[in-house]
Protein backbone atom coordinates (compact mmCIF):
# COMPACT_ATOMS: atom_id res chain seq x y z
CA UNK A 1 0.00 0.00 0.00
CA UNK A 2 2.52 2.27 1.08
CA UNK A 3 4.48 1.73 -2.31
CA UNK A 4 1.30 2.59 -4.12
CA UNK A 5 0.73 5.60 -2.14
CA UNK A 6 4.82 6.59 -3.32
CA UNK A 7 4.35 5.87 -6.56
CA UNK A 8 0.74 7.64 -7.13
CA UNK A 9 2.51 10.32 -5.52
CA UNK A 10 5.08 10.16 -7.79
CA UNK A 11 3.25 10.28 -11.33
CA UNK A 12 1.60 13.15 -9.60
CA UNK A 13 4.40 14.74 -8.88
CA UNK A 14 5.55 14.29 -12.69
CA UNK A 15 2.29 15.31 -13.85
CA UNK A 16 2.48 18.71 -12.22
CA UNK A 17 6.42 19.66 -13.40
CA UNK A 18 4.34 18.91 -16.57
CA UNK A 19 1.66 20.83 -15.45
CA UNK A 20 4.22 23.62 -14.61
CA UNK A 21 6.03 23.79 -18.00
CA UNK A 22 3.04 24.16 -19.57
CA UNK A 23 1.84 26.78 -17.64
CA UNK A 24 1.81 30.47 -19.41
CA UNK A 25 2.45 32.58 -16.50
CA UNK A 26 2.40 32.96 -12.57
CA UNK A 27 -0.84 33.40 -11.40
CA UNK A 28 -2.41 35.84 -8.90
CA UNK A 29 -0.85 34.89 -5.21
CA UNK A 30 -4.41 34.86 -4.20
CA UNK A 31 -5.47 31.60 -5.36
CA UNK A 32 -5.89 29.31 -2.90
CA UNK A 33 -5.29 25.32 -3.58
CA UNK A 34 -8.22 22.81 -3.42
CA UNK A 35 -8.55 20.91 -0.31
CA UNK A 36 -7.12 22.97 2.43
CA UNK A 37 -7.82 26.20 1.02
CA UNK A 38 -3.97 27.51 0.98
CA UNK A 39 -2.63 30.23 -0.57
CA UNK A 40 0.83 30.91 -1.89
CA UNK A 41 2.50 32.49 1.33
CA UNK A 42 4.10 35.48 0.25
CA UNK A 43 8.14 35.67 0.51
CA UNK A 44 8.58 32.06 0.97
CA UNK A 45 11.88 32.33 -0.94
CA UNK A 46 13.52 34.32 1.59
CA UNK A 47 12.76 31.54 4.31
CA UNK A 48 15.72 30.67 5.69
CA UNK A 49 17.23 26.70 5.08
CA UNK A 50 15.91 23.47 6.77
CA UNK A 51 17.74 21.14 4.71
CA UNK A 52 18.47 19.84 0.99
CA UNK A 53 17.83 16.69 -0.43
CA UNK A 54 17.90 14.67 -4.11
CA UNK A 55 14.84 12.97 -5.85
CA UNK A 56 15.85 10.51 -7.89
CA UNK A 57 13.89 8.42 -10.72
CA UNK A 58 11.06 10.14 -12.03
CA UNK A 59 11.18 12.91 -9.82
CA UNK A 60 14.91 13.68 -10.68
CA UNK A 61 15.05 16.96 -8.75
CA UNK A 62 17.43 18.85 -6.21
CA UNK A 63 15.17 20.36 -4.04
CA UNK A 64 15.15 22.80 -0.62
CA UNK A 65 13.59 22.59 2.33
CA UNK A 66 13.08 26.31 3.61
CA UNK A 67 10.99 27.06 6.46
CA UNK A 68 9.19 30.51 8.01
CA UNK A 69 10.29 31.13 11.66
CA UNK A 70 7.83 29.45 13.32
CA UNK A 71 9.43 26.27 11.11
CA UNK A 72 12.74 27.23 11.33
CA UNK A 73 13.06 27.00 15.37
CA UNK A 74 10.73 24.26 15.68
CA UNK A 75 13.30 22.24 13.11
CA UNK A 76 16.23 23.22 15.13
CA UNK A 77 15.08 22.92 18.61
CA UNK A 78 13.57 19.52 17.33
CA UNK A 79 9.81 20.49 18.67
CA UNK A 80 7.56 17.89 18.14
CA UNK A 81 4.89 18.08 16.87
CA UNK A 82 5.80 21.16 15.02
CA UNK A 83 3.49 24.67 16.92
CA UNK A 84 0.61 25.65 14.78
CA UNK A 85 1.81 28.81 12.45
CA UNK A 86 4.63 26.01 11.18
CA UNK A 87 4.82 26.76 7.49
CA UNK A 88 7.72 24.57 5.51
CA UNK A 89 8.17 24.92 1.76
CA UNK A 90 9.97 22.41 -0.51
CA UNK A 91 11.39 24.06 -3.84
CA UNK A 92 12.84 21.63 -6.72
CA UNK A 93 15.13 22.30 -9.84
CA UNK A 94 16.01 20.32 -12.38
CA UNK A 95 19.16 18.07 -11.31
CA UNK A 96 21.81 19.80 -13.86
CA UNK A 97 24.92 18.32 -14.21
CA UNK A 98 27.16 21.44 -13.95
CA UNK A 99 29.14 21.86 -17.39
CA UNK A 100 32.40 23.16 -15.91
CA UNK A 101 33.07 20.65 -13.63
CA UNK A 102 32.37 18.01 -16.49
CA UNK A 103 34.71 19.20 -18.42
CA UNK A 104 37.24 19.32 -16.28
CA UNK A 105 37.10 15.76 -14.34
CA UNK A 106 35.68 14.50 -17.94
CA UNK A 107 32.98 12.66 -15.97
CA UNK A 108 29.78 14.06 -14.36
CA UNK A 109 30.88 15.39 -10.96
CA UNK A 110 28.88 18.52 -9.77
CA UNK A 111 25.11 18.27 -10.11
CA UNK A 112 23.19 21.61 -10.18
CA UNK A 113 20.10 23.27 -9.52
CA UNK A 114 18.35 23.91 -12.59
CA UNK A 115 15.33 25.15 -13.67
CA UNK A 116 12.36 24.92 -11.50
CA UNK A 117 10.61 21.82 -11.71
CA UNK A 118 8.14 19.47 -9.87
CA UNK A 119 6.01 22.67 -8.03
CA UNK A 120 6.34 24.15 -4.60
CA UNK A 121 4.89 22.35 -1.95
CA UNK A 122 3.59 23.82 1.33
CA UNK A 123 2.73 21.68 4.73
CA UNK A 124 0.77 24.39 6.88
CA UNK A 125 0.60 23.69 10.77
CA UNK A 126 -3.20 24.06 12.16
CA UNK A 127 -4.18 21.30 14.53
CA UNK A 128 -7.31 22.45 15.00
CA UNK A 129 -8.59 23.31 11.23
CA UNK A 130 -6.26 20.52 9.81
CA UNK A 131 -7.27 17.64 12.61
CA UNK A 132 -7.98 14.84 10.42
CA UNK A 133 -5.10 15.52 8.63
CA UNK A 134 -2.52 14.73 11.45
CA UNK A 135 -2.36 18.78 11.80
CA UNK A 136 -1.21 19.69 8.29
CA UNK A 137 -2.41 21.36 5.38
CA UNK A 138 -0.99 20.88 2.16
CA UNK A 139 -0.53 22.88 -1.19
CA UNK A 140 1.57 22.78 -4.38
CA UNK A 141 1.45 25.46 -6.90
CA UNK A 142 3.12 25.16 -10.65
CA UNK A 143 4.40 28.49 -11.45
CA UNK A 144 2.24 30.46 -9.11
CA UNK A 145 -1.30 27.97 -10.13
CA UNK A 146 -2.31 26.02 -7.87
CA UNK A 147 -2.13 21.83 -8.36
CA UNK A 148 -5.87 20.31 -8.44
CA UNK A 149 -7.31 18.74 -6.19
CA UNK A 150 -6.19 15.09 -7.42
CA UNK A 151 -2.48 16.49 -6.47
CA UNK A 152 -3.59 17.60 -2.80
CA UNK A 153 -4.89 14.29 -1.74
CA UNK A 154 -1.93 12.22 -2.71
CA UNK A 155 0.05 14.37 -0.06
CA UNK A 156 -1.39 13.44 3.35
CA UNK A 157 -1.47 9.37 2.56
CA UNK A 158 3.08 9.56 1.45
CA UNK A 159 3.42 11.91 4.92
CA UNK A 160 1.80 9.40 7.18
CA UNK A 161 5.14 7.18 6.84
CA UNK A 162 6.37 9.55 8.80
CA UNK A 163 3.58 10.04 11.58
CA UNK A 164 6.00 9.22 13.84
CA UNK A 165 8.44 13.03 13.24
CA UNK A 166 4.58 14.57 13.05
CA UNK A 167 4.51 13.94 9.31
CA UNK A 168 7.80 15.30 8.12
CA UNK A 169 10.44 13.79 6.58
CA UNK A 170 12.98 16.15 6.74
CA UNK A 171 15.62 16.56 9.18
CA UNK A 172 17.36 19.78 10.10
CA UNK A 173 20.40 20.58 8.31
CA UNK A 174 23.32 21.83 10.93
CA UNK B 1 46.10 21.33 -15.16
CA UNK B 2 42.80 21.83 -14.74
CA UNK B 3 41.53 18.76 -13.62
CA UNK B 4 44.59 18.41 -11.36
CA UNK B 5 43.40 21.24 -9.93
CA UNK B 6 39.80 20.00 -9.32
CA UNK B 7 41.57 16.69 -8.20
CA UNK B 8 43.47 18.27 -5.75
CA UNK B 9 40.89 20.36 -4.70
CA UNK B 10 39.23 17.17 -3.73
CA UNK B 11 42.11 15.99 -1.74
CA UNK B 12 42.24 18.66 -0.07
CA UNK B 13 38.17 18.63 0.67
CA UNK B 14 38.34 15.36 1.58
CA UNK B 15 40.91 15.68 4.21
CA UNK B 16 39.24 18.97 5.21
CA UNK B 17 35.99 16.47 6.33
CA UNK B 18 38.08 13.96 8.01
CA UNK B 19 39.56 16.78 10.01
CA UNK B 20 36.26 18.14 10.81
CA UNK B 21 35.20 14.73 12.35
CA UNK B 22 38.00 14.49 14.18
CA UNK B 23 37.89 18.08 15.80
CA UNK B 24 37.39 18.17 19.04
CA UNK B 25 35.08 21.02 19.26
CA UNK B 26 34.08 24.19 17.95
CA UNK B 27 36.47 26.45 18.10
CA UNK B 28 35.76 30.35 18.80
CA UNK B 29 34.47 32.42 15.81
CA UNK B 30 37.54 34.57 15.96
CA UNK B 31 40.23 32.64 14.79
CA UNK B 32 41.28 34.28 11.11
CA UNK B 33 41.33 31.40 8.41
CA UNK B 34 45.15 32.26 6.95
CA UNK B 35 46.19 33.37 3.92
CA UNK B 36 42.35 35.88 3.43
CA UNK B 37 42.20 36.68 7.00
CA UNK B 38 39.28 35.83 6.92
CA UNK B 39 36.80 35.08 10.23
CA UNK B 40 34.16 32.93 10.72
CA UNK B 41 30.79 35.31 9.47
CA UNK B 42 28.60 34.59 12.38
CA UNK B 43 24.76 34.13 11.52
CA UNK B 44 25.68 32.28 8.37
CA UNK B 45 23.28 29.63 8.54
CA UNK B 46 20.11 32.12 8.59
CA UNK B 47 21.16 33.51 5.12
CA UNK B 48 18.71 32.84 2.24
CA UNK B 49 19.61 29.88 -0.18
CA UNK B 50 21.12 31.10 -3.29
CA UNK B 51 21.03 27.13 -4.81
CA UNK B 52 21.75 23.73 -4.31
CA UNK B 53 24.26 20.94 -5.51
CA UNK B 54 25.36 17.36 -5.02
CA UNK B 55 29.06 16.42 -5.90
CA UNK B 56 29.79 12.76 -6.58
CA UNK B 57 33.56 10.95 -6.04
CA UNK B 58 35.30 11.55 -3.32
CA UNK B 59 33.51 14.50 -2.00
CA UNK B 60 29.72 12.84 -2.36
CA UNK B 61 27.74 15.27 -0.17
CA UNK B 62 24.83 17.65 -0.60
CA UNK B 63 25.27 20.97 -0.63
CA UNK B 64 23.72 24.51 0.10
CA UNK B 65 24.71 27.63 -1.48
CA UNK B 66 23.68 30.48 1.10
CA UNK B 67 24.87 34.41 0.91
CA UNK B 68 24.27 37.41 2.61
CA UNK B 69 22.40 40.17 1.50
CA UNK B 70 24.83 41.50 -0.81
CA UNK B 71 25.14 38.18 -2.34
CA UNK B 72 21.39 36.94 -2.84
CA UNK B 73 20.74 40.29 -4.29
CA UNK B 74 23.38 40.24 -6.51
CA UNK B 75 22.60 36.59 -7.04
CA UNK B 76 19.27 37.18 -8.07
CA UNK B 77 19.17 40.38 -10.45
CA UNK B 78 22.20 38.58 -11.76
CA UNK B 79 24.76 41.45 -10.91
CA UNK B 80 28.52 41.01 -11.78
CA UNK B 81 31.12 41.20 -10.80
CA UNK B 82 29.42 40.78 -7.35
CA UNK B 83 30.03 44.07 -5.41
CA UNK B 84 32.16 44.64 -2.27
CA UNK B 85 30.40 42.61 0.61
CA UNK B 86 29.37 39.96 -0.53
CA UNK B 87 29.82 36.26 1.45
CA UNK B 88 28.78 33.51 0.07
CA UNK B 89 28.70 30.48 2.23
CA UNK B 90 29.00 26.31 0.98
CA UNK B 91 27.73 24.36 3.58
CA UNK B 92 27.45 20.22 2.88
CA UNK B 93 26.50 17.58 4.50
CA UNK B 94 26.80 13.63 3.87
CA UNK B 95 24.76 12.24 0.78
CA UNK B 96 22.23 10.13 2.66
CA UNK B 97 19.93 7.81 1.47
CA UNK B 98 16.36 8.52 3.36
CA UNK B 99 15.60 4.98 5.49
CA UNK B 100 11.70 5.51 4.94
CA UNK B 101 11.54 6.01 1.26
CA UNK B 102 13.77 3.35 -0.02
CA UNK B 103 11.74 0.72 2.03
CA UNK B 104 8.53 2.59 0.41
CA UNK B 105 9.89 2.46 -2.92
CA UNK B 106 12.34 -0.81 -2.46
CA UNK B 107 15.43 1.01 -4.12
CA UNK B 108 17.27 4.56 -3.50
CA UNK B 109 14.64 7.53 -4.14
CA UNK B 110 15.41 10.06 -2.00
CA UNK B 111 18.66 11.43 -0.94
CA UNK B 112 18.94 14.13 2.06
CA UNK B 113 21.83 15.73 4.26
CA UNK B 114 23.09 13.74 6.84
CA UNK B 115 25.64 14.82 9.06
CA UNK B 116 27.97 18.12 8.11
CA UNK B 117 30.67 17.34 5.87
CA UNK B 118 33.67 18.84 3.82
CA UNK B 119 33.50 21.88 6.45
CA UNK B 120 31.69 25.33 5.43
CA UNK B 121 33.60 26.97 2.40
CA UNK B 122 33.41 31.29 2.23
CA UNK B 123 33.69 33.80 -0.60
CA UNK B 124 34.40 37.38 0.24
CA UNK B 125 34.59 39.61 -1.86
CA UNK B 126 36.82 42.73 -1.59
CA UNK B 127 37.99 44.06 -4.93
CA UNK B 128 40.96 45.90 -3.27
CA UNK B 129 42.34 43.68 -0.40
CA UNK B 130 41.95 40.25 -2.57
CA UNK B 131 43.08 42.44 -5.98
CA UNK B 132 45.36 39.61 -6.95
CA UNK B 133 42.55 36.86 -6.90
CA UNK B 134 39.65 37.98 -8.67
CA UNK B 135 38.75 40.77 -5.54
CA UNK B 136 37.56 37.04 -3.66
CA UNK B 137 38.92 35.77 -0.51
CA UNK B 138 38.22 32.26 0.29
CA UNK B 139 38.09 30.67 3.80
CA UNK B 140 37.34 27.13 5.62
CA UNK B 141 36.06 26.21 8.72
CA UNK B 142 36.03 22.82 9.76
CA UNK B 143 34.00 22.42 12.83
CA UNK B 144 34.27 26.17 13.58
CA UNK B 145 38.33 25.22 13.31
CA UNK B 146 40.28 27.43 10.43
CA UNK B 147 41.49 24.95 7.96
CA UNK B 148 44.90 25.54 7.16
CA UNK B 149 47.03 27.42 4.40
CA UNK B 150 47.33 23.92 1.93
CA UNK B 151 43.78 23.82 1.56
CA UNK B 152 43.18 27.79 1.06
CA UNK B 153 45.48 28.13 -1.80
CA UNK B 154 43.58 25.27 -4.15
CA UNK B 155 40.62 28.02 -3.63
CA UNK B 156 40.87 30.38 -6.64
CA UNK B 157 43.12 27.97 -8.78
CA UNK B 158 39.56 25.97 -9.39
CA UNK B 159 37.40 28.89 -9.35
CA UNK B 160 39.34 30.39 -12.11
CA UNK B 161 37.82 27.93 -14.14
CA UNK B 162 35.03 30.45 -14.32
CA UNK B 163 36.17 33.89 -14.40
CA UNK B 164 34.35 34.29 -16.78
CA UNK B 165 31.50 34.56 -13.90
CA UNK B 166 33.03 36.24 -11.06
CA UNK B 167 34.76 32.78 -10.64
CA UNK B 168 31.52 31.72 -9.08
CA UNK B 169 29.99 28.37 -9.36
CA UNK B 170 26.75 28.85 -8.33
CA UNK B 171 23.60 30.56 -10.53
CA UNK B 172 20.83 32.07 -8.66
CA UNK B 173 18.14 29.11 -8.33
CA UNK B 174 14.76 30.61 -8.37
Amino acid sequence: MRQMVFALTAVAALAAGVAYTAAASAQAEGEAAPVFGIKLPPGYRDWRLISVAHEEGMLNDLRAILGNDVAVTAARNGTRPFPDGTIIARLAWDYAPLAESEKAFGHHQSYVAGTPKNGVQFMVKDSVKYASTGGWGFAQFNDGKAADEAVINTCFGCHAVVEDRDYVFNRYAP
